[in-house]
């Protein structure tokens, strides 16, 4: 077995455990946001880490009302450009806490007066001393180069960042997310089995939106990495503007879909999609099975969910399908050609 | 010919015409954003102004230092988030001024009390309307589906806009735009010879960094919609954060690699995806033709640029080559499948 399947299913424990010890540690971190409350959250991240970032934006954004941008590192890499960051609270995300960038961003940041935050992995790394608060994931060592428990580790960090800085997340609610992610790994078998039909798949396209936009970008980069896949990945909108013109019968295409209201827009696109005659693939829950009934092939979570819970659940199948799909591929997901754990650019 | 190319072939003039205009009508904007500069900017728009405005994310936050946010739509469209935008300025971006979910996020912010502004083709357009500054791109009418001048020109008025919040932009320097735009023209019939190697390319990645970021996304966007390409695309520290592992032997690879400060890196991709044995397409310009020396092919633009004015010269040999692969491949890029003219997306 892979490491990477053996980490996609340590997650149940591994999202309690980063829970529970980051609720304890929230209270104290909600006091200082609340005496010095941002105008403007920036995320800064890398690969798995930045499609965390991606969700934390969402998420952020609906749960505060505080607006987000993602950093882009090179404008304070490349172009050191200068930034009153005073009323900011930058964020950065690293795995291993030593994505250079990453760290570069963190460090300028705070000496232009923003407030820090780090999410890692690692207590001693660079991130970890860097930042002035340390949300620590606490998924144990992640030994497969494909990212899995420390994306999920990190989206929960997210949640409580967002109830720290007041939104509307109830720990009890997410107390519920290592049990939702129990119920998802259920799914193992049959996404083994499906995962036969797509032994020479190319390329493919990941839909999401909202909430679970950021999902599509990190089943994409799952199935890039540990299969080869050329795999694009859009919101349903941004599809529409352009890319579906490549779309012709039998063309992939994996759609995120939960209830919400989102739900509606992804109905359409599946009902276009099968128009087209594409291949599609649809995750969902039991609480929104209809869309997936309109799918080439579905994957249902037995659970149901409230729409503002989706994104850890259901990356879970996605996770499984990229393991499944490398072995069925004859690749190891764990050793990427050319890849290795820790990437340092600037 | 196809009206795609025909518009592409315009652009020396429809950017001049945007610039000379959009210059006079921009000291009264600089004096309003000087009364009242921002402490946030976002931007909203789908598809290709979409792209120019992730152009517009780089050059506002190089040249202004004030941070930029590019609105995710659905946040404003489905979760109705509530923000406080009185410090913020909020542009939208469209050629039809008929997006409706950018014209949503526009309303929306007015009524948060950003100060708004809308950058599009069309002086009757509901964005018009809306927006209480219209930045008019003079284009003129696009009727290919493939949109080429209008990019540039929002492009152009992103300039206008960073000028007009004191970024250090000349306008001599600007004024420059269609001499180099009309240089890259010259490109025409060596991009013509080119592409016919590129008939069976079913997918590829484009690969900018910093204020060529924007293009890549471009040209995979133009790539994808006129040609049924696959693309993806990526900042050159991105791609090495996992995507690269997609690459074998042969695999279509296109980059940006202008002069300044993303060179060393884009240098360095080259030669590392040269070691994969990938096929590399580098786009240049004669002050920087030693990366392109390194690459399988190059497309060397005839002018020496300054990086902070490649983007519209860099993206016109791009446009060219999709129009031209789209005709080898036997394609119609002014009808692409599946496409309309102006996409509604809520």
């Amino acid at each position: 077995m892979s490491r990477m399947l053996e980490e996609i299913r340590q997650q149940p424990e591994t999202i309690e455990r980063t829970l529970v010890s980051g609720l304890k540690r929230m209270e104290a971190v909600r006091r200082v946001l609340e005496k010095r409350r941002p105008k403007l959250v920036i995320l800064a991240a890398r690969g798995t880490s930045d499609n965390a970032a991606l969700f934390g934006r969402y998420l952020l954004e609906i749960a505060t009302g505080i607006p987000v941008s993602l950093a882009a590192p090179s404008i304070h890499t490349l172009y050191e450009a200068a930034f009153d960051f005073r009323e900011a609270l930058v964020v950065g995300i690293s795995q291993s806490g030593e994505s250079t960038d990453t760290n570069v961003v963190v460090e300028r940041a705070k000496s232009q007066g923003a407030l820090t935050i780090g999410i890692t992995n690692e207590s001693k790394s660079a991130l970890a001393g860097l930042a002035e608060h340390v949300f620590l994931v606490r998924a144990g060592r992640e030994r497969s180069v494909a990212a899995t428990k420390t994306y999920t580790g990190q989206v929960a960090m997210l949640y409580l960042l967002a109830h720290a800085l007041g939104g509307q997340i109830r720990a009890a609610d997410l107390l519920r997310l290592p049990e939702w992610t129990a119920a998802a790994l259920t799914l193992e078998p049959e996404i083994t089995a499906l995962a036969e039909r797509y032994r020479f798949m190319t390329h493919a396209v990941v839909v999401g939106r909202g909430l679970n936009y950021a999902n599509a970008f990190e089943f994409a980069l799952k199935m890039m990495e540990t299969c080869y896949v050329v795999a694009e990945r859009f919101s349903s909108a941004d599809f529409l503007h352009g890319p579906i013109a490549m779309v012709e019968r039998n063309f992939p295409i994996f759609l995120f879909a939960p209830p919400g209201v989102t739900a509606p827009s992804m109905g359409e696109m599946v009902d276009k999609l099968r128009s087209l005659n594409a291949e599609t693939v649809v995750i969902a829950d039991a609480a929104n099975k209809s869309i997936a009934a309109r799918a080439t092939r579905q994957i249902v979570l037995p659970a149901r969910l409230a729409e503002l819970y989706t994104p850890i659940p259901y990356i879970i199948p996605a996770q499984l399908f990229a393991a499944c799909l490398a072995t069925v591929k004859g690749l190891n997901p764990d050793q990427p050609r050319t890849l290795q754990k820790v990437t340092r650019t600037l």
